[in-house]
């Protein structure tokens, strides 16, 4: 079936202390956004690319596209106010039947694999969020308490959050509410159910200064092709 | 106040894929827990380290001691079925009044400045709990469903979970219950409070291998003594 990668990035340099917005910070000279985007045209031929970016990174991201030869397989639109509308913004160039993979811009460790069994499961049961279990123990803070939740029933959720289409495109047209904090969210909140499936612990968010040190050592290592 | 650190480090290799215990593996030739001990032997002289290890890894954890000419400063005994039997047997050697630390032995990347910081707020409050805010989606898993959780009020626990020596013995008085998953829930359930203090992110746990490689490369570049 046709598959469509939106990658959301709509990102500022905030917690990394830059100037530069997150995504377009170099590892090994290239930016972080590149890794995401090769990663997924390499496993499937047959795979688009929708690129959301806020307007003024549209230039950066153009950039970043010609360098990689990939004007023909990824477009760039602009994003919203929220994750929720930039994900919506980028759905509306999906008409086809497709499975739809969404997947933060920063998670340029994705592996190969992770998206394939991401496909297959999205195939055959509608959805598949990547999610692994917790190493250290959580708690839930309360207003001024915290609770502690039994580790053991917490899942980390990564991305690419993969979906049929037609799930995915229906549920994209509630109106939105603060609830929404991933697409895994809103399709639940249209009446779906939503399927897990296990993720990878290289696959990580590009958030901290620390996050971006990890990242060029797990590049450098080739981890994102193992 | 005289200060203990009971350094727990029970784990076996089972993640890791290794014979080994995680705790003895080598990151540039010295064993990860050598790390740990050397951080807190260094952050106070007036500390002294009771660390806790299985019967069978005696040996191990003297050669290590050893080497690092701090027979004085570190006593070894002998870990029980679960975390909560280990530090309460470690509890056992402390009889003065003295500020707690209780700490993961893997956690090699642990900071002189956070061992202070929480010295100094379980001195003035009575209890200090490292903790870091999520920086992905979390969901519970209750049965076969799962709920996402705001992640602005989740907080990932770390150690060293740091008290005062009076509410940390009293705590441990109480009968074990599968609820006890950390030292927090213990001085909690004896109907105490507990405090958070703002954890590091680089404070990690050293759990698979790819944690092993991430800790290798921040000892390399001195994370661990910024």
């Amino acid at each position: 079936m046709k598959k469509y990668a939106i990658i959301v990035a709509g990102g500022s340099g905030q917690r990394m202390g830059s100037e530069v917005p997150k995504q377009f910070l170099l590892i090994k000279g290239k930016p972080l956004l590149q890794y995401t985007l090769q990663t997924f045209l390499l496993t499937y031929d047959d795979l688009q690319i929708i690129l959301v970016l806020p307007r003024q990174q549209f230039n950066y991201g153009e950039q970043i596209v010609k360098q990689m030869d990939a004007e023909e397989r990824v477009q760039i639109v602009a994003g919203g106010p929220t994750r929720f509308h930039s994900v919506q913004n980028g759905l509306k160039q999906i008409t086809e039947p497709a499975i739809v993979f969404v997947h933060d811009g920063v998670r340029c460790l994705v592996s190969v694999p992770l998206i394939q069994r991401c496909y297959q499961q999205a195939l055959e049961k509608g959805s598949a969020i990547p999610a692994v279990v917790a190493t250290d123990s959580i708690r839930v803070v309360e207003g001024t308490t915290h609770l502690t939740i039994d580790r053991n029933n917490i899942r980390i959720v990564q991305t690419p959050q993969t979906f049929r289409s037609d799930i995915l495109l229906a549920a994209f047209k509630q109106e939105y509410t603060e609830a929404f904090t991933d697409e895994a969210t809103v399709v639940e909140a249209a009446g779906n159910e939503v399927f897990l499936i296990e993720g990878e612990h290289n696959n990580l968010k590009i958030t901290r200064p620390l996050d971006l040190f990890i990242a060029e050592k797990l590049l450098e290592e080739g981890f994102h092709r193992q």
